[in-house]
């Protein structure tokens, strides 16, 4: 049993879709059963939560709601998804987990740390990434990647300096955990930010 | 300022949409500045968490993922409005609140009582009814009434057995805040009904 959870975690535009596929293309061609979400989402109840959170139409979602939400649709991802996976032996891939809403709702929204872990551990109730890649980058630069991207969602829409101490608070959980976190500095084209990614879990999984 | 937040509670089909109507009408005929709201809802954001909550087609969702939705619903509905409009004096009726949280996941759904009491400091953050009336009739009597509404939502699914252990919680909650909570017998007329939960108000406003 291979059975490993690897989640991306990254500021908007920091590549991690890309870098997503990519992986799963470079474990499936290994022979391992993989599987890719996302979050918010992965499930349609999530996916249904996704959509609220996402739409520039909720501009009067306050902090803790949107803290809720997002651990809702952790809970559905988890219980409905990641877990049975895992438990599968699959290796599962993330695009995002617990630590965005650390960093989005706790550092970008200023939501108690203490609610933060709260919410945490009752939506995850233990399953937790065995590995996390942070693709770094300025925040500036990757919301004009973002933006090129089409019509900014609601949390795109916020300012530079929300980016900007979501992008610091990533860097510092990489800090408190580094036997869980890497960061990968993902200012370089793809393929080389690719190429390190699967170094660091081709290491994870035994290929070298 | 009479700011007033009141509850109507109780399992499906007890009555609270009329009663909470028939209150509000004989409170702002006496002059009070009366809001009223319901749960899930009572917000844009929080009335399209309750479209999810009560989607038949999210037979998935797990307890945990449930009980984090009503929470975030919750938390926009005080935040957006129970919370402003006690600040400006009016009195805030609502279609339920967070016992039926404590009922229908606690109790109904067996999610761990110290979660559902996290996430009640979590979402309402003090914000508290002053006052709540629990509509009791046997469970069964309950369905049925609702059933006569029109198709069942996914709560209105769960199986007798389910409403017999949310209508047990709802009670044993009053048992332990009879100065908050009173419980009416909603197994009799409207009309009847409706007088007792007048004389209680009506003694928390000071008319009588």
């Amino acid at each position: 049993m291979k059975c490993l959870f690897i989640t991306l975690e990254g500021i908007e535009g920091c590549g991690k879709s890309t870098q997503l596929r990519l992986l799963r293309e470079h474990l499936a061609a290994r022979g391992f059963d993989v599987i890719t979400t996302r979050e918010p989402g992965g499930t349609p109840a999530a996916e249904a939560v996704r959509a609220i959170l996402l739409d520039p139409a909720h501009k009067a979602l306050s902090s803790t709601a949107e803290a809720l939400l997002y651990a809702a649709a952790r809970a559905q991802h988890v219980d409905e998804l990641i877990a049975p996976a895992l438990e599968a032996g699959k290796i599962v891939l993330s695009d995002r987990f617990a630590d965005s809403t650390t960093a989005y709702q706790g550092a970008g929204r200023a939501v108690f740390m203490e609610t933060i872990q709260a919410l945490h551990s009752i939506a995850t109730r233990g399953t937790w990434p065995d590995l996390t890649i942070i693709l770094d980058l300025p925040a500036a630069e990757g919301l004009k990647r973002a933006a090129a991207g089409g019509a900014p969602d609601r949390i795109e829409q916020e300012p530079l300096a929300f980016h900007e101490r979501v992008r610091e608070e990533f860097l510092r959980i990489a800090r408190a955990e580094p036997d869980r976190i890497t960061v990968v500095d993902a200012s370089r084209p793809v393929e080389a930010v690719s190429r390190e990614i699967r170094e660091i879990v081709d290491k994870r999984v035994g290929l070298r």
